[in-house]
């Protein structure tokens, strides 16, 4: 086998143990918070037929064109690795019926799990990423975007994240954008040959995109364009003005701003984004999450006309941010109790003792390799052991045991029959002195 | 889009938030048990290169030959989605360097996740299926043998399954199984004619899973064929003696097997199965997990020579056996408090009060589309809520709100600031009165 085969593929990572409690950590935190405000977990596959992803990205999407993980099956599906959630959870919300009256709305979803696109890898910015993201389906009120833009607030603050902004914008119906759109285009156009390539061949397309252009002279330009909040109808202003009225009744702190559009087509009425300053994240505010509505994607996926509103989080960014700023996380498994034995027939009563103590609910370990004393007490510190129990052959002969409290340093010697059925009273009691 | 094009891939199964729950507490509670025997999370990538795969499954693997998902990248690498969790595992354990004397060993690992096999999906039997499994690197102790078993015998009963079989067996180590080998061969050579096609396809590849053969007139032929716990080496008997004196000091009920072969090449010494009966898994004793020894996997991956053993179990049919056995499992997430609202500007109230009690921890809800109060009522009732709190215009002039206990009935009406600062002991209380 050449040397590369040993190696991950290109773009991708393996989550050790120091990091996937962390991880989890994380994800469980959301399930709790999201829990809290109702959204249950829905799971798709890993993969889909590769128009889903193609026809919900619209054309202008650098996703479809060039970073899609796709390929043809053994029977000649042409199916992609999903590159983002949203596609896929409207899929099976339409596919399982869940638009019909004996489901609640909104249809509250979240869902965590690994995405796939295939781009040049950098920090934070894997060919195998990770997002949580969620998707509340059903129902066009404004409350709905407000309750989502606090959930995402409330959980970066639960993770300990205090630096936090919110932007907000409104891109109003289809009435609205189109007649922006064209707006956006008059203004545009007399600053053709100035703008970057890239918004050259976005101005007919989805012009809209220029707006977020990270060109210097992009963004000079455009600041002087016309501002999409103007070009609102009746009905997408007053469902603006009703999403900075709930925001208000929950104390969000926000700030409007119209050059905020987002990079996919679907997205309709408000879009937002978290952003924080983080040095882990390059310099200045960088964006944690990004969401918004999207009315028209449940019909584009052959259900009826039905609203949803949602937002995206990616988790290699989060972690790095985390990281960065000392977030408190957990960082190992707990090792409760640890035993260690030497002499004859002591190692079948120290693997009896531990799966009692893991029969409590408690964590053990032992030595497997026969190894001196010394090197097990070496161990039991190594694995930052609350406790530890010795088993030599003269407890053995009195059926009795060792047990150390490894922070206190103080030893009791008891019967091994009294560990078996009364361990939470030695376990406990010292955690207890512990804590005093 | 043609009407295929909404549907989920064949094989493949979207996971709804009243299964997905149970999942997640399945996963939740090997996470939990799995780490009180010390063993940690691992993530690998989704894909991997395929000659990981191909390599480590061995020749005569259907998985390599037909069932892979494998696939060029647009890089043209040779990919594939992994199809069952071991190879990466390992590949990780040398990669990352997790042999080095700094790990303590044996350096336990546990995964959950996804793989990929292109085969006819049946029940229980899909192409994107779920693996829980555990893979402890580094010690070749017969007591981490037992360790693993006790371990899965755990999970299932953690689990409530109650009615389990464990067969164990030995391969032995190369030389043994090369003398069995032999043996074999010689004793199935005169049967040739009367085998299964399979079979005879295999008596030179792999003739020890012409003994796993699912074929009764092969069946009736290996009933009579050498066993080959008359082949090991006086270690590899050494070994099998201590795994089984230890699987007797745990108490572990278990049948010695010698037909039990599993399907992978790369296992040596130990093997197992654990077994149940159930009319969802088929008729007689179906397996649930399986696993073993494989010693040699770690150097063909370009590490040193260091043992391994670990099993694997699949979560589609766990979960089916779970259903059908009746095993408790969660049904939905908690709805605790239901805010019901009626009259100008209650919505506003309603908002904020949800959000607050969603900032005491409790899950809370209510209605988004200024719907009348008995059809807020019927929802409250419908999501199965705890306490539903009713404000009208009437409570909002007076700044107070109607507290009931949907289980008693009972109805309180308090002030919104009391609420606010207090609600636990509205929740709570009433929450312990019904539990007298």
């Amino acid at each position: 086998m050449a040397k590369q085969l040993f190696q991950k593929p290109k773009g991708t990572a393996d989550l050790l143990p120091g990091d996937s409690i962390k991880w989890h950590y994380v994800e469980e935190t959301a399930r709790l918070l999201f829990s809290d405000y109702q959204y249950a977990e829905v799971r798709t596959p890993i993969f889909e037929n590769f128009d889903i992803f193609a026809r919900s990205a619209g054309d202008t999407s650098d996703v479809v064109t060039k970073e899609m993980y796709d390929f043809k099956d053994k029977g000649d599906r042409h199916i992609a690795l999903r590159p983002e959630g949203t596609a896929g959870v409207v899929r099976a919300f339409v596919e399982n019926k869940l638009y019909g009256p004996e489901h609640v709305k909104p249809y509250k979803l979240f869902y965590i799990g690994p995405m796939f696109r295939y781009e040049r890898p950098q920090a934070g910015r894997m060919r195998q990423f990770h997002q949580i993201g969620v998707e509340a389906l059903g129902s066009e009120s404004p409350a709905l975007d407000a309750e989502v833009i606090a959930m995402a607030v409330d959980f970066f603050q639960t993770l300990g994240i205090a630096n936090l902004k919110v932007k907000v914008n409104s891109l109003g119906d289809q009435e609205s954008r189109e007649n922006y759109r064209q707006a956006l285009i008059n203004f545009l156009q007399p600053h053709f040959d100035e703008l970057s390539h890239d918004s050259q061949e976005r101005l007919e397309k989805n012009p809209l995109r220029v707006l977020d252009s990270k060109d210097v002279k992009d963004q000079e330009i455009v600041a002087d364009a016309p501002s999409i909040l103007d070009y609102l109808t009746d009905d997408a202003q007053q469902h603006w003005q009703k999403v900075q009225q709930y925001l208000d009744a929950l104390g969000i702190d926000y700030e409007v701003d119209a050059t905020v559009v987002r990079g996919l087509d679907y997205y309709n009425h408000t879009i937002f984004e978290v952003m924080t300053q983080a040095k882990a994240l390059g310099h200045g505010w960088s964006t944690i999450t990004g969401g918004g509505r999207y009315n028209g994607l449940v019909s584009q996926f052959g259900g009826p006309e039905m609203a949803g509103v949602g937002f995206g989080i990616g988790l290699e960014r989060l972690m790095l941010l985390l990281e960065s700023e000392n977030s408190p996380l957990p960082t190992a498994n707990n090792l409760d109790v640890y035993v260690a034995n030497q002499g004859d027939n002591t190692d079948v009563t120290a693997m009896q003792m531990v799966q009692a103590i893991r029969s409590f609910g408690y964590s053990a370990d032992r030595d497997y390799e026969d190894r001196k004393l010394k090197a097990q007490f070496k161990t039991a510190n190594r694995l930052n052991a609350r406790y530890m129990i010795t088993i030599g052959e003269r407890e053995l002969a009195e059926q009795s045991a060792n047990i150390k409290n490894m922070t206190t340093g103080k030893e009791l010697t008891v019967k091994l029959v009294e560990l078996y059925t009364n361990l939470p009273d030695y376990v406990t009691d010292a955690e207890e002195n512990e804590e005093q």
